[in-house]
């Protein structure tokens, strides 16, 4: 083997206690030559949506064969189960829970497989830390060269989130949401290309604001629209990184102007006679 | 060598400021082949105790050889010592103030030995940084087969911390404290498995509040035990992945709810008539 | 290739959401066997002169050929230039803005190169996220050996910020500022040996209050002068580790204490009969 494998971490776990470490300790033990990259740490607690959405706007540029364990999970020794997942020439590892629901939705030709094979676990394995004891061994092992099939047998009914494509009305509006607020407070809406081929043409209304500017860069001063309610209302849409419409602002946080947080509702509609 | 040197870091550096690369940059310069991994660098700034106890939850899970440079260090530039501790088929280099405590008395068979030598030394070493300029280079000393009595002379009296053992009265009660408190507010006592075997038939209090719930895992709704007191005692015990009785509540900090922090007591009793 | 490049990492990004992964994402499809380190993540947002603060201070300490990937960025997809600069055997990559004027400034021989060439650039390259899109790939392009000529003509008039230097007057006083506050609320000024040769016989005057003592190390008392004034003026200067003079207090904050925050004036002048 003349390159390492990449294992990524995602998790809710933050950075100031010993779990991280724990988990590349016990993938460094069983497979030293792996490369560990955090995706990050910082999921809020529990928050299994705000981990689907961070794990699908990067797993992409990752390496064929990149193996992702992402660990946000409340029932953590309970019935829930423990999966593998293969999807786009990479792997997965994690709880059952709809973590990987966006990666699933990806992929039609992915495959699903349930760990149950203790003897890939760390000896002990706790009911408490998961992560560690089941996730961090199974990924190892992965990276090792051991088939999905080896940790239990293929299941078809993963659990899934709520599909992150907006709605389509008969009156041509296109009911989304914002699925994330990002460190700069640009809220990323569910709104692709696909949903939305021509935004300068629409009108997207979000807590009783009108937002009308289109934007091809954050500092694109000049294609701005001015707007006759003036100064107050700089927001703008603009195609984000993750391939969603984004509503910004400069140097200021979009989602205090706006007082929106994830899952609150954006719909866009043709520019009204006001606006146009 | 056909496997990288683990070089494990642990640090109140914090990760805004330049300290941590500094140390990186020094290793990677001197030995260019070591995998480095944050334990964390969120220690408190100079909290010692909790250094040693994040050291202690997880260096078990590195590989043989491991290297850990833990720094923190109120005393820096001081008369305090710089030591090189080799114990648990590991390595640990770092200030002489107790922040090894815990791993000392975990193998008896441990070694220390003061480091001394400034041929080790980075060029022109500050008396602010030692991290960067005396125990990375030192580390990576180690990870290139340097021994460790190479860097000074060996030591009896290494500083050590009070041990994490609880108090055992003679009338069957012992008296535990919390030693950490984590991201999610679960507070982890000093209790392990031979303080409290049994832990289902005690009670334990803790600022003025008596736990009598004991829980196989977080989400163990069935396992609990009905509380006369009602919905506002969620509050159970449960064994943690780090070896140590834990007090938790689900979805919520159990610090919060029982206003409590390191260091204060918890002492675990028969369970009381009113609780049994 | 033996040993691993290393590539750095500074940005303004957060490690909360998917920016940081995605870059390491890219790095790793082009190039497997590189070795990614963080310098940090906690740039203030969009705060150019810190980001040029911290790579100052430790870039000299990574290896030789370290490319230093550095992405501070309010005009990304507006007409700044993308540039790769050599400097210090080691390369540089982020947007024209001042964030490597610092390198440049120590290194007369450096060299400039304005990134035009699109083939190496991630397919798809957004207008909002070069970090991505453009310096990941150009980084890993130069781990490869591609010279820093092949991205683009060489330019002569990179932005540069101004210089670090204090101002020396004719009447002996020397004027600095406060250039950065580190975690612990040390305070860095932008003086060092060459421009204050004996700290010890000078006093610094900053936000009305004139700080007399010298120190070798944070724990040293007994180097300390006693203050008419007593105990509340705990604040001494002192050598710090990336070569600033600084302010600081032990266990404390001296930026709190003496309320000032980056850019705020530091003099320097002879010691008053008052306080010598």
């Amino acid at each position: 083997m003349t390159k390492p494998s990449v294992i990524t971490l995602l998790t809710d776990f933050g950075t100031a206690d010993y779990f991280v470490a724990a988990l590349k300790g016990v993938i460094l033990t069983s497979n030293p030559l792996t490369c560990i990259v955090d995706i990050t740490h910082e999921i809020p607690p529990q928050d299994i949506e705000a981990g689907a959405f961070t794990l699908l706007t990067c797993y992409r540029d990752f390496p064929k064969g990149t193996i992702h364990v992402a660990v946000v999970d409340p029932g953590v020794g309970s019935g829930r189960r423990a999966i593998v997942v293969k999807a786009g020439s990479q792997y997965f590892v994690g709880p059952d829970n709809g973590l990987f629901s966006y990666v699933l939705d990806n992929d039609p030709e992915h495959k699903v497989f349930q760990i149950t094979k203790s003897k890939y676990f760390r000896e002990a394995a706790s009911s408490t830390f998961h992560g560690r004891d089941l996730f961090a061994p199974v990924a190892a092992a992965l990276a090792d060269g051991v088939k999905p099939s080896k940790f239990g047998s293929r299941i078809e009914d993963a659990v899934r989130l709520a599909p992150l494509a907006p709605n389509k009305n008969d009156d041509g509006k296109v009911e989304g949401r914002i699925i994330n607020v990002d460190r700069f407070g640009n809220c990323v809406t569910n709104f692709t290309r696909a949903d939305l081929p021509e935004p300068g043409g629409k009108q997207l209304s979000v807590n009783g604001r009108e937002i009308t500017t289109f934007r091809q860069f954050y500092a694109d001063e000049d294609g701005s629209k001015a707007d006759e309610a003036g100064a107050t209302d700089q927001i703008f849409a603009i195609w984000g990184s993750a391939g969603f419409l984004e509503l910004s602002v400069n140097a200021a946080s979009a989602a205090e102007l706006l007082a929106v947080k994830r899952g609150d509702p954006v719909i866009a509609s043709a520019l009204s006679a006001d606006a146009a």
